[in-house]
């Protein structure tokens, strides 16, 4: 396993430096021995809100430090709680007359060491409550269970308060509540990997683990790895046991717990809606990482049940952008605007335009297996298939075009291409005779519209005359009718455009740009190549 | 490699119905054939801006689909572009008179399906622009550039220049603006894996890759593993190239490009902040997942050159969590408040007091060995060995305590208890202490004082009595103290009590709940031996 790391040692100091660069967070300057991330303004007449931990759990906790938040965080290192006197350096430095309250994920060293800072403080004279944060429902409610991500809700719904101005007593009441309340799981397919230890994991590729805290414990159960709905559901039935059945609506917290992709989240959020359980919930927050486990590939799944006072409390804005909650409902659709149809004008009649659809149609066809067998050497081997694939296509349509009107039968041309032509080529001639269609409108000189529908088409494209593309034959073929010269003349410019790509073997930018060139010399690009030969047809027909 | 999802096939459109769980979004009803994602409300009197591209990118593009930034996005199957009549679809769904604008990432297929559905559009009378980002470096200038992450910051300039109502031809030059100003590289450590083929990397855990794209292409330069730092520097010695050398000001987006943890990620700024574009920096956009390539290990960095119209449009807000920008400056710390020193009391006298704490100390050293053969039986085998370490550390102190005064003789154990006690029972016998030391303050009964601590032992610790720890002994000792009984009958007390442990084999919290039954039986525990210890040597030196 590789990391963004200097040193593994260093790995969380380095860490916090990077977070303050945020000028609304400052440090203790005892640190790094003291790892204390406090906002740079705090009001002191406001209740103090402390919470912190193991380090790995990023971004929390020092992440939710912020108006509205937490005051202060105090980070041990991986996985290891931060020390008494950090934590009373922490209390010192933010609590004022209305106390602080600290709020402590449930394991043995944050209980004990935020609860001796409590009580060392508390013997100083300060006031200082604490709420111990038990959210974890994997080894039932009859054991001590541990703080997973519902910690956070805790720490929003008591920032807020805090921040409202309540005293430390409302704070606290509502931060128990909360603590109470809160149920959640884990589910991971691999553990966190720890910066120093060599990659390994208890999980092989038919496992996923259920019920895992966020230091590495193994998960209550080993599960078969299955589809994400399945694992959705297994985690669910986990936590139904500990909801009412009552009409209750709930906030579900999604947290990522390490390096599941934000594609794979949003996935797993529409898992959770195929559920009876979506209809209950009003507000999610994330789907998104606030409490990790390293690089865990898991989640967990937090639901706390609703009243007026955490609904609000959550929904007020807090100044880190690691929080989000938004509203939460079933996908809704809106009717989709009517496309153009494919044959989007009238059939008209024009005996001459119609011979020429039909005729080029016919002769692309016809050279189907000779440009395939040209495009053996110098490319993918179908540039034959393409442009006889078109040719079918306007084929079958014959009866269907607009021939009464260049301008609507360019157009027409031009979409029938983009639907029905595949590849690069099929939307880049749409292109032009799309925007040729439209110029024909303002202005009747064909050889112009063409050139004003070739200039879109490179713009798109990318490839310039020279590039061993067709536009080597179509750029001169179009220049030269577009000064009014004759089909003849026009023709001849095509092939000798075609003709000069044989020698074009170092190019930037088209399809020829991959390859070697040895293996270009001396052949004609094929595209350009049906381009002349369309254009000696068109001679022929005239 | 294990993944989240159903079918491979069904991932991107699993994975956008979850986003659309969001009601201010919504998708049009030729989902999931056609994928476009816009905003439910939509004033049709701004501009509307369009973008969209592969999936795989997520939460680009549709994660960004909010108000003040995107007005849709149009999303392909993984790495691969939307068709153009999906894109068509979008522009007829959301654009007004004022017109739309796409943001297209420079790839061949976005170009040109983009490119041909704004052509469609406008031969239907619809005003479309487009701007094409390709803010990538790594592969020089006089090249196709691809779009990477920077087309973000093309995404927030002219959304928030829509929302204020400018024309399509102002936010369009804003747009072109932003795009052609931006520069990003990328570096990985891994590519990001596709959900349907196996596992396997081009790199070995001693390579990583610079200047890569974001769809599993490879990069210019395999380089060497290496320290954050240096890969930072690297990467940055890329962008630099094309950075002026003149006093601007820049934004900073620091892209997780799939599974970079959290902490790496803070971790990355600060290796950024060693350097010295760092004071070039006013804001930081990120850092976190805004334009992924599946799970890749990896991140990109972007620079925009500020301008007061970008940074204007930077700072406003969005209705989306996943944009994020905040101000970027140099850290700063706050002195510390001063801890208590361990001695916080001045010395005193009291004979009586003095001998007390020396004669247990002693006791305390002399009963090491004896302590931890019983410990080596249930448990880790050091328990003798943590108490002498605070009997010595006692001793050595036995001259500097307050002994006057009960009330800071019991404040000043619990300090140093801390201190200098290791593991759990340090800390746990610290805040009895403590906790009986602010009692004493109000109600001289040291039996009811120890009670006090007791009590908040047990509410840190979580254990109880009949749980086979020392609060077995410890409980009917103080209770026998506070009840007026002599020395005599408290000892007599904690000798029951902890002898009675050895029969406790059936423990649900402290350190003998990891052991087995047969383990325990006839056996007491250590910690409360060591208290009825204490106490029948009180007995003789009272």
């Amino acid at each position: 396993m590789k990391f963004f790391i200097n040193k593994p040692e260093d790995a969380v100091n380095e860490s916090i430096e990077g977070l303050l660069t945020d000028p609304k967070l400052t440090k203790l300057d005892t640190f790094p021995e003291v790892r204390v991330v406090t906002r740079k303004e705090i009001d002191k007449s406001k209740v103090a809100i402390i919470s912190g931990g193991g380090s790995g759990h990023e971004p929390m906790h020092a992440g939710f430090v912020a108006k509205g938040m937490l005051t202060a965080a105090v980070c041990g290192d991986i996985f290891a709680s931060p020390s008494v006197d950090a934590v009373l350096a922490a209390i010192l430095a933010v609590s004022g007359d209305k106390g602080c309250l600290l709020v402590i994920k449930n394991y043995t060293g944050d209980r004990l060491n935020f609860g001796l800072a409590a009580e060392q403080a508390r013997a100083m004279g300060h006031k200082v409550e604490t709420v111990i944060v038990g959210d974890d429902i994997a080894l039932g409610t009859d054991t001590q269970q541990r703080g997973l991500a519902g910690t956070l809700l805790v720490h929003k719904v008591s920032g807020q308060l805090a921040e409202e101005g309540k005293s430390l007593e409302e704070v606290l009441k509502a931060a128990k509540k909360v603590a109470e309340s809160a149920v959640s799981i884990g589910l991971s397919l691999t553990e966190g990997q720890k910066f120093n230890n060599p990659e390994e994991s208890r999980l092989d590729d038919s496992e996923a683990e259920l019920g895992l805290g966020i230091h590495g414990e193994p998960g209550v159960d080993v599960i078969k790895m299955d589809k994400a709905d399945a694992l959705i559901k297994k985690a669910l039935a986990e936590l139904k046991k500990y909801l009412s059945d009552e009409d209750e609506k709930y906030v579900l917290l999604f947290n990522n717990l390490g390096s599941v992709t934000p594609l794979e989240m949003n996935l797993l959020v529409h898992s959770f809606d195929k559920t009876d359980l979506a209809s209950k919930v009003k507000y999610l927050v994330g789907p998104t990482a606030m409490t990790t486990s390293l690089n865990m590939n898991g989640f967990s799944i937090t639901l706390l049940k609703l009243d007026e006072e955490i609904e609000k409390a959550l929904l007020e804005t807090t100044e880190t952008p690691e929080w989000r909650i938004r509203e939460y409902a079933k996908p809704s659709s809106i009717k989709s605007p009517e496309l153009p149809k494919k044959m989007q004008f009238e059939p008209s009649e024009n005996e001459h335009n119609k011979k020429v659809v039909q005729e080029i149609s016919a002769h692309l066809i016809e050279m189907e297996k000779e440009m395939n067998d040209l495009d053996e050497k110098v490319g993918d081997g179908d540039a034959g298939s393409t442009f006889a694939g078109a040719g079918k296509k306007f084929k079958s349509i014959s009866d269907e075009l607009p021939y009464a009107s260049l301008p609507e039968l360019f157009t027409t041309i031009g979409r029938v291409l983009a639907r029905e032509t595949g590849g690069s080529s099929g939307v880049l001639l749409s292109m032009l005779f799309t925007k040729a269609g439209s110029s024909l409108e303002d202005d009747d000189n064909v050889g112009k519209a063409l050139l004003n529908g070739l200039e879109k088409m490179k713009s798109y494209g990318g490839a310039e005359k020279g590039d061993r593309t067709m536009i080597d034959a179509m750029q001169p073929a179009f220049e030269a009718l577009s000064e009014g010269k004759s089909m003849d003349k026009a023709a001849e410019a095509a092939r000798k455009g075609a003709d000069e790509t044989a020698n074009i073997t170092n190019t930037k930018s088209g399809r020829s740009s991959y390859l070697s060139e040895s293996s270009l010399e001396g052949i004609p690009d094929p595209g350009a190549e049906m381009v002349a030969r369309v254009f000696e047809k068109l001679v022929k027909i005239l």
